[in-house]
């Protein structure tokens, strides 16, 4: 009851034929529709009709969209919003394609979040009855599906209150100016289930997107993918290497446009009652990047 | 809102010293407390004071607690039991140690299950402040944490009911002896959560333990599980391998007792709104061991 | 100077048809050449035109290649096999296809050798400029190239003596049927090189094959290798598990004519000052499966 | 016949205890003797005395240790050293700790090389009879041995001539200016067996270390070994990453002296007949990090 996930994210590309390259040839994500400048993708292990929608023209986050495990969440979810003071507005089926009546909620850090219920269901690539472990034929990457995004914002504190009272969003990690009663929130990784973070915050301009990731299974496959965009040409990051914030395993990397994916394996299942883990300002740079034990330049200043 | 998870398994062994040796000197189990002939055991990278407790004095399961989030989950959960038509009986904080208020209920399996909200909390090895990936000095095996249990009973319908109706489980896998409508349910592998199992049943004798599962990150570690199984001259029942059902990699082994274990990891976040995956008992050696696709006899017929 | 490696095997297979898809589909194999019921392969990591040869009609292993670094290494071998009692008779380039002047040696396991110094360049796959970590577009399980191969014959101490002697192979590991100083030997792992076994002998019938190998990388890829095996449906022996003889991990698994496969990872590398590893009998089956610590029927009566 | 790998390599550091910590708590050497500011290590799967010595007082290495098969490789080693024009001087047993009779060479890269045939045995962790396949209780990251070394000379050609005609190495990999036939050579990776690598030669002063590094068996070795160089407050260099050039998965990190190590897995095996890789400078950055695509500075400066 309630947010289920990151259902798809939709984002700007400034030239579709190279994110499609991108996206289908290298990452393997499936198409499953493309019209009027846009393209519709999944995993092969998500059912729903997508998860990434690609939209020519620019770069960055057009909006999110969440998917709650009932109808009723929706009206409750606006009651909050409404509560919080954030703006809403609801959307009728098919208004958005392939996604049934929701809601559309503007949060404090100047995204666009839908909320919904239902998907055109598209069925799972390995199927439903006896099914093998993953796809015979994967291509490239072979990305099961869409893990989690990290955004940016003025404000995190008030962003980590909205998702918390209007998203019913847990705190699993965050990062603080100093241990101090009055340290400022300088980051939060935040889910509404297991998943060690579904959407992530952190301080910057409104609106914008920092990355948004897909699930590897594990370190192996980290591998592989860092082979595989060397081959592909495409423009790395940062990694492999883990993080210290989750323990999750990565790469991050540039889609042609310019905007960051990441492939992120493991990582530990969150629940509420467990400790919320606290980094301090100054051990930061081994909380995102456990190995270098220091941020580059490039991981606070390019956004899109 | 409901059931977090499977928080501890109380278990009988023969032998209190061999069995000491095995979970804490193989498996790397922190020992929390001992008393009358019990040990408590935690994982490191679990918080709460156990999530293992061995009583000296034959084989077999006593009892599963389940975790909730909220106090008033406990209410809900009596009712529902109660309309459901199982016994159930309140214990007060203390009478099950380091536990707080429960309910003990009695589901149509034949075993024990404790509901709680509340236990001693003993903190995570690697702390809460800028923590370190895993313990710097783990022992054998080093497994944070309790994963899963198999059960059987007599009525495997009944207790998918049972497990769907009185704690909220969803069926994430299940086995069925045909497609047919009328077919019989022989295995359900449910959970409350994106876990994707926390209790699995299948058809046999009631009130009997088929395995618990530990975690572990990924098959490399499985491997090297195997190769300390030997090293420490665990009996092994199975594996290294990969379950169809799950996906996980898995090695089944015993403990002293003839308890048998497990060694868990991967397998996909579950979800209630992903189709839920049907196997038919002509596949059910493949649903079960991926690699081999047949059973062993010992798999099915040895229980305590 | 002297032997490099096992270069290739020519093996018998029932049906070619079925074969091509296990040995070219399944395991990725490049076909060089097929004519007149049979056909050449190479791994994608071989230079040499072939490593593999299958011909259609029954089982087993026609003759084994052995490439030698120098021209003169075949003058050398020659007058060695012949000062040890063996049969030898010379070939010319051509006679073999693709593969240049040779010597052709009968030991007495009652299998077929050829040494040679030339055979057709065919080149690595990733070329040899700036290349790839590894081909773009793989097929199957996608092995590099030829590993080993385990022959049985009936005098093992006799055979080990003409590999020490006219091969100047050593031996990497062994077992015995004790430690006494009157033991028998009953199987030996000898290599002339670093590699941890080029040819491997158990006592059985006179010129039988027990299995050859394929190379792997790693552990993640003997599962990948074991799934696809499944989906393939291969017809599997055992696995995944590790040697404790070589430590190497492992799957066995059958082509479809009844001949033993194996995909073989790690083991160390071997030297001819290294202590030779000495197994006792009664240790066989943890020396043959580290995990299981006992043999199947199976590995000691299934011979091609 | 010939020399059969680099078997010591002896270094400087500032301070012994800190380097002990280093190589023995971290790196998980076993010390096998200690004497005079001077101590001896060997890995868990090395059988002779030892593979690494530190000597406190500066940096740098003073120099490497080859082990030859044959006593009478000695004899031939001098006279082409002498050939060659290089110095050379015989050492008796004892002169050089636990290392018999010898020959030093002084190879035109200004480095000092020892060449010997017998030094004292200590035997595998493991022992020889029914192994384990690894010790069971490792310290730190647990290195079985001793890898390769790479240095720096003035003139790289001149080196590798030296190598391939007094060492009988030949050159597995390179790096030339370009592909024109009057390019200059910038980098070999030459070994006398099928080790990828023993020696590595780039250009850079006369005399220094670029790093020595240790096996480990897979990415999922490498990875581990990360996490406890951040644990355990190594400078890391670079890495978990892999090289183009040997396709080996790595960490290049210094010890508390500042010299470089690496932890490096995998690689193919090197074969005399195997075609050269050439990369060429343009392309350079891809050949040492195959991720990153180029270098990092420090990779070209810090040398000890």
């Amino acid at each position: 009851m309630g947010i289920l996930r990151m259902g798809y994210i939709h984002t700007r590309v400034t030239d579709l034929a190279e994110a499609k390259n991108h996206y289908a040839n290298t990452l393997g994500l499936y198409e499953t529709h493309a019209e009027d400048g846009k393209v519709w993708y999944k995993g092969w292990d998500e059912w729903d009709h997508h998860s990434v929608v690609l939209e020519e023209g620019g770069v960055g986050v057009v909006k999110y969209g969440f998917k709650v495990q009932y109808l009723e969440d929706i009206d409750r979810i606006e009651k909050k919003a409404q509560d919080f003071g954030a703006k809403t507005e609801r959307f009728s089926a098919g208004e958005v394609a392939e996604v049934g009546d929701g809601l559309r909620v503007y949060p404090p850090s100047g995204h666009v979040f839908e909320i919904y219920h239902e998907m055109t269901s598209w069925g799972l690539e390995v199927g439903t009855h006896n099914p093998e472990a993953f796809p015979r034929h994967l291509v490239g990457v072979g990305v099961p599906g869409l893990d989690h995004s990290l955004l940016t914002c003025e404000d995190v504190g008030l962003m980590e209150k909205f998702l918390a009272e209007v998203f019913d969003f847990y705190t699993a990690e965050k990062v603080m100016s100093s241990l101090d009663d009055d340290a400022d929130t300088l980051g939060v990784w935040m889910t509404p289930s297991n998943s060690i973070h579904q959407l992530a915050v952190i301080g910057g301009p409104q609106g914008k997107l920092h990355h948004f990731a897909f699930q590897l299974d594990d370190w192996a496959e980290v591998l592989r993918a860092a082979d595989l965009f060397t081959m592909d040409d495409v423009s790395k990051d940062v990694g492999p290497t883990r993080h210290g914030i989750t323990r999750g395993k990565t790469v991050y990397f540039f889609d042609p446009a310019g905007n960051r994916n990441e492939v992120f394996a493991g990582g530990y299942m969150a629940y509420p009652d467990r400790p919320c883990i606290i980094w301090t300002a100054d051990q930061l740079g081994k909380g995102i990047f456990y190995h270098d034990r220091e941020l580059n330049e490039r991981f606070t200043t390019v956004l899109t």
